[in-house]
């Protein structure tokens, strides 16, 4: 028999095996008032802290109240909502769009809602782990394909037994930052019958015209048949999640998702902050090529310094790390430095493998660039080994 | 072969479905001046609109920006979050607790971290959806019991094959408003050396002293083997998740649950809006036992004026329609007379009846509580079938 006090030991044994493998994992703290020069985040184009979003969202704080009061078919919805979406379908070139309470119940509600018993769902292997949740949850059954390895995507569409299929990807990944060919994809789709989710997360923003996205840039925005989510809280600076398709397919989601019918909306100061950061957004259009511009620079002096950096395709460079303890202690000199990277190591690198992860923001100066190349030059050449 | 133009053409079919079961939704966005009163949402205490709560808010957006820029290990954690980990946690006399963007999530994430492949899952039939999709999500195997039959439950554990096992419930039922017996449940647990997860949501800040919720009033507050999921949106009037269990608990979800790991922190004004709730709670205990009050005197003038109205146990109050197309009916007759109520139709009802859903708060008047019972009683009459 268990003791009350024991039902939980098999946790410690767990937490031991972790600290082994060096796989600790400690919350810091951010007081607001950090003097770091701060690539780990996903704020690409600095809208989090602009004038017109704070503003934005202290009104619908005073007009609204701190919460939404309840699920978006009750009493979420709010005006502030309403308007977002139809601004940011238009933006994005899509029919419809429903706004969530995170990326994370976006993609649960997407892929719970599309796929039913009757469809394969087709799966990159290193697609986002909500994605993965979300094929999961959901009643098909999933075959995954070889990381953006369209010919193996199409295999799995021409054996398919079942009535329907979905294939789902990310467009730009997070961890190293690539940018998975949408187009060839599509095709692939269109040949089969089968529809396409894209996880646009970090592309929209970022990648495509104006920073429309991956999905407008590959020429697929508005198709019937293509279906995207996004997030409010990277390059738009702000919390919660989207998806945009046909009217068809988002009054689908707002009556049979569950992780949208069950959940309490999202906050309408973060719907009225997000709208005001797609309204900079438009209105700066310049934004999205500034990111890339100080990612590509940020990539080339990384190679030119001689480290093992991916090309990126949107804001996000990832630096490949003997080990996880490796990757630790570079993340840990580089904020000592007073760089502040990412450090991803297993389980949330998907090829196993341990890396530092750099976004660029719009606003770094080429002397922020330098800094934090020689920042992670500096760690390398420190701590060589994993 | 499936046009392009048509692989979403299944969508349309269950629409049509839907709308002849009398199973249409609909968003309805609120601009924030309405002139209805309000007993469709969770803002139990009204602090939602507390002075104190958005005070807090706008600071906080003021000093860390509108989007905590990233998950909670790498950039999203803020002393905002950690402050109010460590409050409610004392407040509902946990050791730690940790901090989500959403109920949903936090649930997700207690389900996966704390079920293995070893582990039963024993859940209650009514279960929230969060904690069936949690279930569904893990990899234990789910074994459900009938609502509230604590021996059923017992049951369950009894014929465990597998190496452990996890009882799963809400406390107050969020559709009924009913409360289990989370001490029954606790003793059958304590018997078969299972763990046990409570989603609170809807006890805390209305059940227990001080409104510290139904897992306090029932003794289990800090036990090793107990863990607590509650909701950031209800009571407290915001945004966000919250997982309350021993250190050991709140550890391994910090390093492990996926829905944690993955996803963007929660707004930093999120979290310094129900900081500030929380306090206005402890500062003001009296809250909880007056919107009890308020329910309790919403139901007996519901079945005193002939209704089959629920017995709370916190602020929710149902009333039973005889289908689908009367609920939404009646719910559009009380709205007409100036009072919003819930309308729970499948699957939102967890037997598959429709009601209506009366949320109390703590600043509703006795002719407040005359003028709903008024309007439910009227529509009821009116539209007597479903």
């Amino acid at each position: 028999m268990i003791e009350v006090g024991n039902v939980f030991g098999w946790l410690a044994t767990k937490a031991a095996a972790r600290e082994r493998a060096g796989l600790r994992r400690l919350l810091r703290a951010r007081d607001g008032a950090e003097a770091v020069l701060d690539l780990a985040g996903n704020d690409y184009l600095g809208l989090s802290r602009h004038p017109a979003v704070i503003e934005a969202a202290e009104a619908a704080l005073r007009r609204w109240g701190a919460g939404s009061t309840g699920s978006r078919l009750v009493t979420g919805s709010t005006t502030a909502h309403a308007a977002l979406e139809e601004e940011i379908a238009d933006f994005c070139g899509a029919e419809a769009a429903v706004v969530l309470s995170s990326g994370y119940l976006a993609n649960l509600a997407a892929l719970t809602a599309l796929a039913t018993p009757n469809t394969r769902v087709v799966v990159d292997a290193y697609n986002h782990a909500s994605l993965v949740d979300g094929a999961r949850l959901a009643r098909g059954s999933t075959v995954p394909f070889a990381h953006a390895d369209v010919a193996a995507a199409e295999e799995a569409l021409a054996t398919n037994p079942s009535r329907r299929a979905l294939v789902v990807t990310d467009s730009v990944f997070s961890v190293d930052g690539d940018l998975t060919d949408l187009g060839a994809l599509a095709a692939s789709c269109s040949r089969f019958g089968a529809a396409l989710l894209v996880d646009d997360a970090h592309g929209l923003g970022v990648v495509g015209p104006g920073g429309q996205g991956a999905v407008a840039a590959a020429g697929l925005a508005g198709r019937p048949d293509v279906v995207v989510t996004a997030t409010l809280s990277k390059a738009l600076g702000g919390q919660g999640g989207v998806v945009l398709g046909s009217r068809t397919v988002v009054r689908h989601l707002v009556e049979t998702a569950r992780p949208f019918l069950f959940d309490t909306a999202l906050a309408p100061a973060s719907a009225a902050a997000a709208l005001a950061a797609l309204r900079v957004l438009r209105a700066e259009p310049g934004l999205a090529a500034r990111v890339r511009l100080r990612s590509a620079e940020l990539s080339r002096g990384l190679v030119a310094a001689g480290l093992p950096a991916s090309t990126p395709a949107g804001a996000v460079v990832s630096v490949r790390a003997p080990g996880p303890r490796a990757a630790a202690a570079w993340a840990e000199r580089c904020r000592e430095a007073g760089v502040a990277v990412g450090c991803f190591r297993p389980p949330s690198a998907p090829d196993g493998g341990s890396r530092l992860r750099l976004g660029a923001r719009a606003d770094l100066t080429p002397e922020d660039v330098r800094r934090a190349v020689a920042a992670v030059r500096a760690a390398a050449l420190d701590v060589p080994e994993g």
